[in-house]
């Protein structure tokens, strides 16, 4: 396992302040880790609507189960997250761990329980030490407002290398609102898996129907379009909060009022900030990979073509090793099982055009291939030949440490 | 890149005599191996009939649209096979070469050339160089019938670390017949993609509609009940052929035939032992895994959810670093979308009960659950507690071996 810092960090650690309406502390609770953060509370100020989205995964962790219990009061006053238990597959204990928690902050914050959000990622399947959380809470509410959110994005870490801090602005009516996100991704103790938990917020007011529209939209072409392993979490969980404390910010009622055209932009920008970061600090990864598809039947056909390259594990080695090996994009294509034509088919690695209508070009020299695919940042364009829709998905490259960090840690 | 052969080969590689009608021939062609056999003929008896199933991907290679084109005829005199180059996206130019080779092959082996198949394997996206192969066809006729299946499983390999080859017997109508097949997995050579092939040869008298229907069913349990590593080749094929060489063994005209029951048994015991025989040879293997799941609402629904706990690349690197980490089958199940019950799970990892009614069971040992994980041959059994299918897939592990045999071969 390598602490270093992915390779493919941002230069510098965003570091905004905290969102207006929005209090963070952190401490050590001793949840698993020693010696560093590992409980983050956010305080939010009443009134704060909220929206959510949850893991696909048939088997969700309790702390899923109880935002998805809770989301539909669509307000919010805290939300709590430990890292070093993820509170999954820990049966009815684990749901008495996640309610017995949420009663805590809701005292230590003076709010309803139904207004509490929970997150927790980490170990699965070990019972959640829920008195080393509860027995924080009153101090940390005490200490409200004392933490930024680069330090609630540290907290939240597994074996994450880096805190994922995103921001942007925009203006609703001519005045100015704020957005900012954190993010944690692939993360490793044993025995345990990845996680991803990303929460983002507001101070521009906007009622929770319009809210939830607005994050379910900003997931699709952002969290929805990365992909680390192809693994899915029980945990995944991405909740966003507007306080509504921008001064002079107008309530905005529906997700498709016009006053929201720079938010949504601003919104979905720090969304796909977050997103591409969880990705570059995916597991191991050496290499950012964007790939592109256009020309499908579908939106849904060309994602699932464009996550068919992304995930397939001869592409991801193949971009490890710095191998322009397209006969193993065309491999992935044909997998996919997506209406494709094989005698029309466009591939191209960056700019350099590599095969079309069935076939390599003429001309095309390996060593220009080579030579694209030494840069940290690859991408693959696909033109299917079959229609107009296209999609674009991030991922990264599979390399000896991916295996050595999920594999070795116990040899 | 490891020249060693898999810790997971067979102890002794089985060496069976030709079926009657069927006469192999080997060369070597210098396709683009030197130094080895890279060359397969099999010339099959006037009057054998043909089946075959052929990869689901939407970029077939060339020999396999042939192979399609010919099939409808049911009859077989010849199979011509190459490693080295898979003539696959190689547009009109591999269409040509296949068309070239099988009329070769159809002027040596004196029959039309709507009864010659043809399968190549090896690098996608090179022409291929079909001179060297028709050059060699007459002088491999006039041998035929001096290699056995072992040579002929020899010649199909490209980075295979042992040929694959099987058979059984059976009686119809009280009368013995024959199977044996041969196969090839998981290879490797730049830039390449792995293809798998098999071919199945019997002396028994089967109508080519009949043939057709048995390889379907045998091919359910077995071929497509395996994976290395989830993609998908573009040239995979098993074709069977029927001699009906065996001395008084009846015409059988229907797959349902009563009297195929034992035969039927063997072709399964055939089939499964050659499909588990690619996966022991799979890139990078050091363990075997089976994934059995019951209790699914449907046998398809049963193997989603097996497949997706083969094919996680994290339960995958747990296996490899012999870590008993059912979380993450916990999590491939809650991935695979399918109809599950989180609290009525069962998880066993061999005999051992590791989880059940949605948590670890009181009383699990971790060092139970580690001394198990030592094993060549690791078993997981699923049962998801809301149906009454089931299914078996094969796989293997993830390791480090897979990583650089995949990506390092150019550095």
């Amino acid at each position: 396992m390598t602490a270093a810092v992915s390779p493919l960090a941002p230069k510098v650690i965003p570091d905004p302040d905290p969102i207006a309406g929005v209090r963070f502390a952190v401490t050590q609770a001793g949840v698993k880790y020693k010696g560093r953060t590992d409980l983050m509370l956010a305080l939010l100020d009443p009134g704060t609507a909220a929206a959510g989205v949850f893991t696909q995964s048939k088997c969700p962790s309790a702390p899923v189960d109880w935002c998805r219990a809770v989301l539909p009061t669509g307000m919010a006053q805290a939300l709590v997250v430990n890292s070093g238990n993820a509170n999954a597959f820990t049966g009815q204990a684990g749901a008495e761990a996640a309610a017995a928690t949420a009663k805590a902050v809701a005292r230590a914050a003076g709010c309803p329980p139904e207004e509490v959000y929970l997150a927790s990622t980490g170990v699965i399947g070990e019972p959640l030490p829920a008195g080393r959380i509860t027995a924080r809470l009153d101090a940390m509410a005490g200490k409200a407002g004392m933490a930024r959110p680069v330090d609630a994005a540290r907290a939240m870490m597994t074996t994450d290398t880096f805190p994922k801090v995103a921001e942007a602005s925009a203006r609703i009516s001519g005045k100015p609102v704020r957005i900012n996100g954190i993010a944690k991704g692939a993360g490793m103790i044993a025995p345990d898996m990845a996680t991803m938990l990303a929460f983002v917020f507001t101070d521009a007011a906007i009622e929770p129907a319009a809210l939830q529209a607005l994050l379910e939209r900003a997931v699709r072409p952002s969290f929805n379009c990365i992909s680390v392993d192809s693994d899915t979490s029980t945990s995944d969980t991405v909740l966003m909060f507007a306080t509504g404390a921008a001064r002079g910010a107008p309530l905005v009622e529906t997700a498709s009022d016009r006053r929201l055209v720079g938010f949504r932009r601003a919104l979905n920008a720090v969304m796909l900030d977050l997103a591409c970061q969880v990705v570059r600090d995916g597991e191991g990864a050496s290499k950012f990979l964007t790939v592109s598809v256009t020309g499908a039947k579908s939106a849904r056909s060309a994602k699932r073509v464009a996550f068919a390259i992304a995930n397939s594990p001869l592409v991801k080695t193949a971009i490890a090793g710095e191998d322009a090996n397209w006969g193993r994009v065309v491999m992935a294509i044909g997998k996919a099982g997506e209406p494709a034509d094989r005698d029309r088919l466009v591939i191209r690695f960056g700019d350099l055009l590599v095969a079309e209508r069935g076939a390599r070009v003429p001309g095309y020299l390996e060593a220009e291939g080579a030579a694209y695919m030494m840069r940290d940042e690859i991408e693959i364009s696909v033109d299917l030949g079959v229609g107009k829709s296209r999609a674009k998905v991030y991922g990264c490259d599979l390399t000896k440490d991916y295996v050595a960090i999920n594999g070795d840690y116990r040899s």
